[in-house]
């Protein structure tokens, strides 16, 4: 288990690495929400989602060893890998699956990571990168399930407190939930945490029911950023010992909630940054009167081109 | 001349009607500044730009006439008139020009407002307005050539103060000159402000060069919000009174600082809404070492279709 200890350490650790990400206030009635919202707008992190915060902590806690960093991730977990890597003067090697987009190899060369294209899963990929990391001694940064990892997340929560006078109650989307594990921590004993997860994406809500960390299946809207094949055992843990419920939501909901932060202050997410809005504007949950919430907009590594119709 | 004590009025008349917009810290290197910025991310104001302010605090300092207000823009006033007039529970009638995009009427439509087209430029919309308010008696909201509008813009000036400790440059863009009027003054003894403009739209630079208003040509890709055809008297008068200077920048470089935004922190401006930036990004300007500056970014009423590579 991590500790509000771990946090502060990583905190201290990355303090000069990550940005401090803003908090717009919007009011009751906005997104159709009855009571106003915190908006935690962590999507203008550097590589535009919370990763980094992980990675560098990972990274640093570890000396920053020269040897470099893999990692195995098209995704975001992928970009902050390369982007702290670039960062920190030491070569990255990113493994990513033959399906991985154009487009997400080149960003991962933009911050000038070795690319290893390989196998046609994710898990093929992952496994390469394993043995790939045996063979030269580098360092292993996992995309959620390290411990360095989920502390260095964790100072998404504690900046928030810092940020927010009060604050009962949190929304938070999972994937493996490296997020979640560290929110959580910090958040313990001072406010409620809510799990959000795509119905198609659902490792916590399924682990849950069956009290245990189990393969499940990923799909839909959200999947490149939530989409992992199993929840972290240490947020499971932590969900089960805080009694953290996760809230799924549909592929339509996390859209229209997408659509909403659009419309109603010019954020663009990507559909998993939208994901935790989703519990809210669905209905799916609902705030009591008087409760001070915030909602974390976790990334926007999106295509923003659907956001506004065309003449 | 309006005063810092007017502004102060207007923020407590518009408190809660407007939204205290965020600010996000970027790192020196960042944008390729040397130095790091302040960024005030207006365009998560309601309807996506800072003219609510000042509309706000012209229709409640008028006592929100039950008869409605009345303005001619098919822009970011014109929404910011019909926003606040369905708020304040008031008819809006808003006159644009017949070479208006569908897509902005129907914006007009959605928050309520009465919407005339007629005229093939501007100014006869803008005359049509004039001659309908004298027989309704509704109240005219300008766009930015009243003191109460200009007032309320200067809330934004007042907001970033009380954000950040210490301020010394303020780069502010500049259409027909409410946002920088209102400003300005706030930050008198205060802060250094610069305007900054398109050279197509250079309303201010052409008028400080002639020491009077006059009709300019407007155009380029930022003319939608930043394309006043004359600066407002007040506005000039300020920035002659305190020695603020317009620099100009290219349509090119207004464009490669909204990708810059985007790619570095996933904020999605206007083109008028990344103009200020734009000086800095393009050399035009340059902050001396430790200066610490803010930018407005004052719209995100944008196609942001173009802003990401597609696979």
């Amino acid at each position: 288990m991590i500790t509000k200890l771990d946090i502060e350490s990583a905190a201290e650790r990355i303090a000069n690495r990550v940005r401090v990400t803003p908090v717009v206030h919007t009011e009751a009635g906005a997104f159709g929400v009855a009571e106003p919202l915190a908006l935690k707008l962590e999507l203008l992190q550097h590589t535009g989602s919370f990763k980094p915060r992980g990675v560098f902590n990972r990274v640093l806690s570890a000396g920053a060893p020269k040897v470099g960093v893999i990692a195995a991730s098209g995704g975001n977990a992928g970009a902050a890998v390369a982007y702290a890597a670039r960062e920190l003067g030491l070569p990255a090697e990113i493994f990513v699956p033959e399906a991985s987009s154009p487009v997400k190899v080149a960003r991962l060369h933009s911050y000038g990571a070795r690319v290893t294209v390989t196998g046609a899963y994710y898990a093929d990929a992952y496994a390469a990168s394993l043995r790939r990391a045996e063979e030269t001694g580098a360092l292993i940064v996992h995309a959620y399930d390290q411990p360095e990892v989920a502390a260095g997340q964790g100072t998404l929560g504690m900046e928030l407190t810092e940020q927010l006078a009060g604050i009962d109650v949190v929304f938070v989307a999972v994937g493996g939930g490296g997020l979640l594990a560290g929110v959580a921590t910090w958040l313990r004993g001072v406010a409620k945490v809510i799990a959000v997860e795509p119905q198609q994406c659902a490792s916590l809500a399924i682990a849950l029911k069956q009290a245990q960390a189990v393969d499940v299946p990923v799909g839909g809207i959200a999947a490149d950023s939530l989409g992992a094949r199993r929840i972290s055992t240490r947020a499971l843990e932590i969900a089960r010992r805080d009694h953290i419920a996760s809230v799924l939501v549909s592929d339509e909901a996390i859209l229209r909630a997408r659509k909403a932060l659009w419309d109603e202050c010019r954020v663009a997410a990507e559909p998993g940054g939208a994901t935790a809005l989703a519990a809210l504007t669905s209905g799916a949950y609902r705030i009591l009167p008087g409760e001070r919430a915030a909602v974390i907009i976790c990334g926007g590594n999106t295509d923003p081109g659907d956001l506004v119709e065309r003449r």
